[in-house]
C-alpha cells in the first residue's frame, strides 16, 4: 500500500530488458510528436508530407524522463506504490504524454487517442499542433501537477503534495538549469520541514543532462565530490547514476531506486514507530541522475555534436522537410527504437510491455492525487458568527481584526487536522494570527531548544524565510485536493507574482478541461499592509500585489478589502468555501475601529459595497459621496465625514464602503460587477466621488472607467510615498488622510468651492499641525490616533 | 591598493582592546538611536521623558553588524583595502549608522549631526522619527548600496558590485534568515561566474545569530559539519568564528579575517600572474559568524530569555517609558558600554578610537562605490545610424530586429570592455543577439569542453537560468557606477517584480538625497514576448510586466515598443544614454516588417507618437483612427487598415503608431505625456480609435481614461488566452488579429454599421479559413503570414 511495504526483489535481467523495450516505445512516441503528421509506425519510407511544417518542442529533457518514468512504474508495480511524477522540466512535455499514452490512461481520458495506429497519428498530430495540446506538461497532461513551463518549482509542488498525506510518493525530477533557479535552490531545505511520520515523501531526482538552452549547467559541471557535498549539507543522501549505455544505465538505476525506496521505507518506518530520534530531520535519499541531453537522438548533425550537448535541446534536425539529409537521419533516428518490437501492426502496444505499467489509479497518470480536485473535501468549519466581536455603536471600539480571525483560524485548524495548513514567511505572530498555536505548531525537524516558541516536528504552520517556498508548498497541497492560506506582508506577495501567474493559468486551464475537478481556492491574507509599516517604511510599502491579480481571467480573481474585524470573519469565511478562485484579503494587524455588528457584517460582505446610512447625513440624493475601500482609508474618510457634519451640518454627505473590489466592474467584465443602475444608484450619476483607496489610484479608474460618472471620481490612495513614520504621517504623505479628503470635497462640490475656503484653510493648518506634532512629539496627535465615531 | 597586497600581522591584544572599545561605541549608539529622544551621553539618570514615545528598530542582527564592520576597519587600514560593506539584513540600520557615524562620514554628509553632544541627541533622535531617518540600510545611509528590507538580495548585489573591478572588495553580511529565500539561496553559486583575474573579491559572512523574527533558522541549526558541507559544495571555503565572549570573538574574527584575506589575495594573485588552473573556480574563503542574537542586550526580560533568542529581534525592552523595570534595564544595558571610556565630555569619540577607522575615501560609509554615481562615466555608444537596416519602402522587407541590436551591442561591448555588461537567462542566443559573442564570451569558470559555445573565463555575457541573480547581479553593478542590459522573456520578467520595486524606491529615494549621484538606467529588453512562443505557450505568454513597472513613480517608469529594427535601435541608443530610468523595450527576436528609413525611426522615436501617412487614407480628419503600439499588433492593424483601404475605400483611415508609452498619458502624470491639444490633435476628440495593443487593453485605458475621447477607444489586446499555436491563431485567440480589427471598424465608424454587414461577414469568414487552415496544414496561410504592406 505505502512506501512502507518495502523491499522488493532486484530487477531481472528479463525485466530490464523489457524495461528498455518500454523506454523506446515512449521515446519513439516522443520523436513521433514533435515530427510526424501522418505514417506514425513508418508503415511506407519517411518522405517530406509526414513531416509537421512547423517543428516545436524540446528534445534533449525528454529521454530522461522517459527512462525515469519507466523505472517508477516497476517500482510501483513491485511495490504498489502511490506515486506521482513530476517533470520539473515541463518542456519535456512529449515525455509525460507518451507515458500515460503506453499506461493506456491517455485514450481513457482522451477516447479519440486509441490505442491503434490511428491514435498513434492523432497522438503525433496533436502535439504542439494548432487546436492540439501544449508542448509542456500542462493540466491537459494526465498526471501532471507542474506544468514547468516557468522553472524552478517542482520540487517545492512535490513537497506540498505529500503534506499530511503520509502514503504518498511524490517522484520529482529537476532539471539541472532548473536547479539554477532561487526557488529550487531553497527548494532542498524540505528534510528541515517535511515529518516522516505524517507526511509522505520527495523523492528529487536531479538530471543531470548537463545542459540547459545554450550553456552548461553549473551543478552538472563541478566536480562530483563537491556536489555531493552540497546535497549532502542540503541535508540528503544522494545516489548517483550516471552513464550513456543503456543496459548499464537500466541495471544501475533499477538497483538504486530499489535502494532508495528501501531507505525511505526504513525512515517511515522508524518514524511512524515512533522510534525517530528528536530534532534530526530524516536523511532523505534522492538521486544524481547524469545522462546525455539528447540520449539516444542523433548524434551528429550537419557536422556538429548534438546528443549530450546544448544543441539537443529542442528539435535537433530542425529542416527536415527541407533537407534530404536531415529526413535520412531522422528516420534512421525512429527506426533504431525498432517500433516493429514494440507495437503491433494495429498499432497497439505489444502485451508484454503493456503490462509493464501499474494498474488502474495507480498508474501515475490516472493517479488522483494529481488531479486533486478528486480528493477535495469541503473544510469544516466552525460557525464564524461565534467569533464575532461586539459592536455596540459603529466606530467606538478597536480590534486587531486579525486577532479576532487567528481564533477562528485556530478552530478551522482543530476541525481538519489534515487539510489545511497555515503558511507565512516567520510571520504568523507578528500577524497576530497566534491564538493558532493553541492547536497546533510550527513545522519543523531540526533540534528544538528551550527557548523556542511553538516548534513540534508535526506542525501544520509552515514558517520559512522565503514566500516562493510558502507558494509553492501551498500550491502543491492546493493541487492534491487540499486547503490552505498564506498569510505575508502585502509588498513582499510580490515576490510570488510570477507563481501566481502560473497557477491562475492552471485553474484557468481547469474550467476548460472536463476531467479536471475544482480546486480549493488560493487564499491571501495581507496583514502586513503599505499604511502600518511602523517599524519598516518605504521597502516595506507597497499595495500593488491586488493589481497584479486582477490583471488575471476575471473568472479567477477576487479582491477583498474588509474594513473591520466582523467583516474579516465573514470574508474568511467565505473564501475557504470557495473553489477555483484566487481570493486576495487585505486586513490589518493593527487595532483598529469597529463599525458592524456581524449580521451587518455579514449583509455588508454579501452585498460588497454598502451605503453606511449611519456615516451618511442624507437618505436622499446627497452632495457629494465619500467611497471607501480599506481598513484606513475608511477610518480615515469617516474622520472626513465627520469634521464635514461638524463644519458643514447641510451638506449631504453619502458615505459608501466597498468590501468587494470586483464589484466596481460591470457584469460584462467580472461576475461580481455591479450593472450600470446599481452602480449609479449608489455612486450617483452626477455628483462628486471622493474615494479613499487602499492602493493605487489608478486601480479604482481603471475598474470604473465605463460608468457614467467615471469623470467625477476623485481618488486618493497611495502614491508611493512613505518611510519610517508615524501612521498619521504615512496617510498625510500621500494625501489620503482626513483633512485632505475634506478639503477634496470642498473643492468639489459646486455649492462649497470659495464659499468655505476659511473652512478649506482651517483643514490645511490642521494638516501642517499634525505633521509638526509628529515632529516634535514622535507620535500621533492623540486627538487624531484616538479618533472614533461620534456616538449620535 | 588592493587585496592583492597582503600579509597584515596580526593583530595585538591592544589592538584588540581598542576595537573592543569601538565596538561598545557602536553598540552604544545603536541602541541610543532605537531609544533616546535626549540625554544622548547619560549625564543625567535616565527618565522616561528621554525614551521616544514610539520604540522602532531592530535590535537582534545590529551588535553582529557593528562588530563586523569595526573589524573590517582594521583590515581596511592593514591592508589599504577598497571596500564596502553590505547588510544583508537591513533592518540593522542603526549599525551601519552607527558605524558611519563613528569614521566620520556621518556628519561630513549631515553636518547637522555633528561630533559632539548635540550632535548625538540628533543622530538618535532622528532614527525612524517622523521627519527623521529610515530604520534600515536605506539610500539616505552613507555607504550602503542594499537597503536589506526585502530580504535576500545581499550577495547579488555584492557580486555584481565587483565585475569589472579588480581592486573592490565587497563585504557581504548575510542573515542566516535571509539565507532561507530562495535568490539568496542560488546566489552562493557566485565562484562559477566571478572571474579572480578580471573581477574583484567578495567575502560573505554568513550571520548565523540563530534566529529571524519568531522562528529559528535552517542554517543554524544544521549541525555543524553538515553546514560545512553544504558551504564547501556551493564552491567556497568556509571558516567558522563561533562564541558569545567579546575577547575570545575579537581574537578569533582578527585572525580569521586576516586568514581569508591572505586567501583573496593569494587566489588574485595567482589568477592575476596568469598562473590559475583553467576550469577551476576559484576556492574562495568565506566566514560563518555565529554569534547569539541580541549580543550584549538584555539578557532576561519579564522572565524571558532574550538575548541569544528570537526575542532579541526588535525592541527588547518595549515599555521603557511606562515599566520602571524596563527604564531601569535600559539604563543598565545603556551604560554596559561605558560611554565615559569612548566618547569626551562634548561627546565626540575619543581620539584613540577614531583612529581606528580608515582615512577619507577608505571609510566604508564613503567609499565612492557605494555612491556609484560618482564613479559613473557615459558609454561610449556606436553610431547606432551605421547599423540601420535599409527600408526602400515601408512594410516590404522582414528583419529580426533584434539581430540587428546585437550587432549594434557588441560594438558597445567592444567600446566599452569595463562598464557594460549585458544579461540574460541562458537566452542572449536565442534571443538572437548573438553579435554580441563577436567580442566577448559568457562567463563561466567551471571546466568548459569541445561542445560548449564561447564560455570563457573572463566573458561579459552572464548567463545563468535565475532571472533573480541576473537582477541582482545588474542591480550591483549599476549601483556601482555601470551600465547595463537584461534580455529575458517577457512573461519571466514578473519573476523580478518585487526586485524592481526595491531598486525603484532606490532610484526614487536617490533623487531627494543631494550627495546621491544618479546612475545609469535600469534597462529591460523583453524579446520573446507574449505573441510569440510558438515552442512553448501559455505559460510563457504574459505581458504583464509593463502594468507592473507603470506603477512605479512617472519620474522613473519608461516602456517602449519599437515596432520594427530601426525603431529598436533608436530606442536602444536613447536608453543606454539614460540615467536614473526603469526602462523597459519590447521587442521581438522574430523576423518582422520594416516600416521605417533610420531617420523616419529617429523622428518617430523622438515624438514617441506618430501619424503614419503611408498607412492613411487621408491627410485630414478621419472617419476612424487605426492604433498600433507593439510589433505584432502594428503588423496586424496594418492589415487591417490594408483590407479596409481594399474593401472600402472611400473610408477615411488614420493610422497612428505608439512606440513611447508614456506619451498617452497626459503631461501632469508623466514627463513624456502629451498635452491634450496634441493628444486630441492626433487621436481626434469624437472619432472612434481602435486600438491595437500588445499587452492588457486595460493599461491603454488606465492611460488614456481622462482624455476627451477615451469613451471611443476600443482597445485590442492580449486577454489571457492562448496555448502552443501558430502566430496567427494566438493573435486571432485574443482578437487582435486583422480581421477583428478591421470588424471593429466597421462597428464603430457609424456611417458604415449596418451598411457593410456583408463585408463584416466576409470578414468573420476569413478568420474562420484562417483558423481552419491552422488546424488542416499546422502553420499559417502564407497569404496572412508572408502578407507585406502593398506597394504604392
Ligand atoms: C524561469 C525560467 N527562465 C527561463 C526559461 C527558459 N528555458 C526553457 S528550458 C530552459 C533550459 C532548462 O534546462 P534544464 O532545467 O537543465 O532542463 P533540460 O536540460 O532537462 O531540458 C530555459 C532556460 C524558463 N523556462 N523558465
Ligand atoms: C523577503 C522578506 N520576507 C519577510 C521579511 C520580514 N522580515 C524582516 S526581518 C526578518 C527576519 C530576518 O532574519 P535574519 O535574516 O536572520 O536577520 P537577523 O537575525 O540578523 O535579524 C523577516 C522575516 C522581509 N524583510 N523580507
Ligand atoms: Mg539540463
Ligand atoms: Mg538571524
Amino acid at each position: 500500500m505505502t512506501v512502507t511495504d518495502t523491499a522488493a526483489a532486484p530487477a531481472t535481467d528479463e525485466e530490464l530488458a523489457l524495461l528498455d523495450r518500454y523506454w523506446r516505445a515512449a521515446n519513439y512516441l516522443s520523436v513521433g510528436q514533435i515530427y510526424l503528421l501522418d505514417n506514425p509506425l513508418l508503415a511506407e519510407p519517411l518522405a517530406p508530407e509526414h513531416i509537421k511544417p512547423r517543428l516545436l518542442g524540446h528534445w534533449g529533457t525528454t529521454p530522461g524522463l522517459n527512462f525515469m518514468y519507466a523505472h517508477c512504474n516497476r517500482a510501483i508495480r513491485a511495490r504498489d506504490l502511490d506515486a506521482i511524477f513530476l517533470a520539473g522540466p515541463g518542456h519535456g512535455g512529449p515525455a509525460v504524454v507518451a507515458n500515460t499514452y503506453l499506461e493506456g490512461v491517455y485514450s481513457e481520458t482522451y477516447p479519440h487517442i486509441g490505442e491503434n495506429t490511428e491514435g498513434l497519428r492523432r497522438l503525433f498530430r496533436q502535439f504542439s499542433f494548432p487546436g492540439g495540446i501544449p508542448s509542456h506538461a500542462a493540466p491537459q497532461t494526465p498526471g501532471s501537477i507542474n506544468e514547468g513551463g516557468e522553472l524552478g518549482y517542482s520540487l517545492m509542488h512535490a513537497t506540498g503534495a505529500v503534506f499530511d498525506d503520509p502514503d504518498l510518493l511524490a517522484v520529482c525530477t529537476i532539471g539541472d538549469g532548473e536547479a539554477e533557479t532561487g526557488p529550487l535552490a531553497t527548494s532542498w531545505h524540505a528534510p528541515a520541514f517535511l515529518d516522516p511520520a505524517r507526511d509522505g515523501a520527495v523523492l528529487p531526482i536531479l538530471h543531470l543532462n548537463g545542459y540547459k538552452i545554450a550553456n552548461p549547467t553549473v551543478l552538472a559541471r563541478l566536480p562530483e565530490e563537491q556536489l555531493l557535498s552540497l546535497i549532502t549539507g542540503w541535508g540528503w543522501e544522494p545516489f548517483v547514476v550516471s552513464g550513456d549505455d543503456p543496459a548499464l544505465m537500466h541495471r544501475a538505476f533499477a538497483d538504486v531506486l530499489d535502494t532508495v525506496l528501501d531507505r525511505i521505507a526504513a525512515i517511515q518506518q522508524q518514524a511512524r514507530s515512533g522510534e525517530r530520534p528528536a530534532g534530526e530531520p530524516a536523511r532523505w535519499p534522492m538521486i544524481v541522475f547524469r545522462s546525455p541531453k539528447g540520449w539516444t537522438g542523433p548524434k551528429v548533425v550537419d557536422g556538429q555534436q548534438v546528443e549530450g550537448t546544448f544543441r539537443a535541446h529542442q528539435v535537433p534536425l530542425s529542416e527536415v522537410r527541407t533537407n534530404p539529409e536531415h529526413l535520412r537521419q531522422l528516420e534512421d533516428w525512429l527506426r533504431s527504437y525498432r517500433a516493429e518490437e514494440l507495437f503491433d501492426d494495429q498499432g497497439r502496444l505489444l502485451p508484454e510491455l503493456a503490462a509493464l505499467a501499474p494498474e488502474g489509479d495507480r498508474r501515475m497518470g490516472a493517479n488522483p492525487h494529481s488531479n486533486g480536485g478528486l480528493l477535495l473535501k469541503d473544510l469544516e468549519l466552525p460557525e464564524f458568527r461565534d467569533y464575532a466581536v461586539r459592536v455596540d455603536a459603529p466606530g467606538a471600539g478597536m480590534t486587531p481584526a486579525t486577532t479576532v480571525l487567528g481564533e477562528w483560524l485556530r478552530d478551522v485548524m482543530r476541525l481538519n487536522p489534515t487539510r489545511f495548513r497555515l503558511f507565512g514567511p516567520d510571520e504568523t505572530a507578528s500577524n497576530r494570527l497566534q491564538a493558532v498555536f493553541g492547536v497546533t505548531d510550527r513545522a519543523w525537524q531540526e533540534p528544538i531548544v528551550d527557548t523556542d516558541d511553538h516548534l513540534a516536528t508535526d506542525g501544520r504552520v509552515m514558517e520559512v524565510l522565503s514566500e516562493h517556498l510558502l507558494q509553492g508548498w501551498l500550491e502543491g497541497y492546493l493541487l492534491t485536493g487540499r486547503h490552505g492560506l498564506l498569510n505575508t506582508y502585502e509588498a513582499f506577495a510580490h515576490i510570488v507574482d510570477s507563481m501566481v501567474n502560473q497557477h491562475a493559468k492552471w485553474l484557468h486551464d481547469i474550467n476548460g478541461i472536463p476531467w479536471r475537478r475544482d480546486l480549493a481556492s488560493l487564499n491571501y491574507l495581507l496583514s502586513s499592509h503599505v499604511w502600518r509599516q511602523d517599524h519598516n517604511g518605504s521597502s516595506h510599502q507597497d499595495p500593488g500585489f491586488i493589481d497584479h491579480v486582477i490583471n488575471k481571467k476575471a473568472e479567477l480573481a477576487r479582491v477583498y478589502l474588509p474594513p473591520d474585524a466582523n467583516c474579516l470573519l465573514s470574508v474568511a469565511d467565505h473564501v475557504l468555501r470557495s473553489r477555483q478562485y484566487i481570493n486576495v484579503i487585505v486586513a490589518g494587524k493593527q487595532p483598529q475601529l469597529d463599525y458592524l455588528t456581524m449580521d451587518e457584517a455579514i449583509a455588508h460582505c454579501t452585498r460588497g459595497v454598502g451605503i453606511w446610512d449611519w456615516a451618511s447625513t442624507t437618505d436622499g440624493e446627497p452632495d457629494v459621496v465619500l467611497g471607501s475601500a480599506g481598513e484606513v482609508p475608511t477610518m480615515e474618510a469617516l474622520a472626513a465625514a465627520d469634521l464635514l457634519r461638524q463644519h458643514l451640518p447641510d451638506l449631504k454627505v453619502r458615505f459608501v464602503n466597498v468590501v468587494d473590489l470586483m464589484r466596481l466592474q460591470s457584469p460584462d467584465e467580472h461576475p461580481h460587477g455591479m450593472d450600470d443602475r446599481d452602480f449609479d444608484a449608489v455612486f450617483t450619476s452626477d455628483k462628486p466621488v471622493v474615494f479613499a483607496f487602499h492602493g493605487y489610484p489608478t486601480l479604482i479608474h481603471r475598474l470604473t472607467y465605463k460608468r457614467q460618472n467615471h469623470s467625477q471620481f476623485h481618488v486618493h490612495g497611495y502614491i508611493e510615498e512613505g518611510t519610517t513614520t508615524t501612521p498619521f504621517d504615512m496617510v498625510m504623505m500621500n494625501r489620503l488622510d482626513r483633512f485632505s479628503l475634506a478639503m477634496h470635497v470642498i473643492d468639489r462640490v459646486p455649492s462649497l468651492g470659495s464659499s468655505q475656503a476659511v473652512l478649506r484653510q482651517r483643514l490645511m493648518d490642521a494638516r501642517l499641525a499634525a505633521r509638526r506634532y509628529t515632529r516634535v512629539h514622535g507620535e500621533d496627535d492623540p486627538a487624531i490616533a484616538n479618533w472614533t465615531w461620534p456616538r449620535a
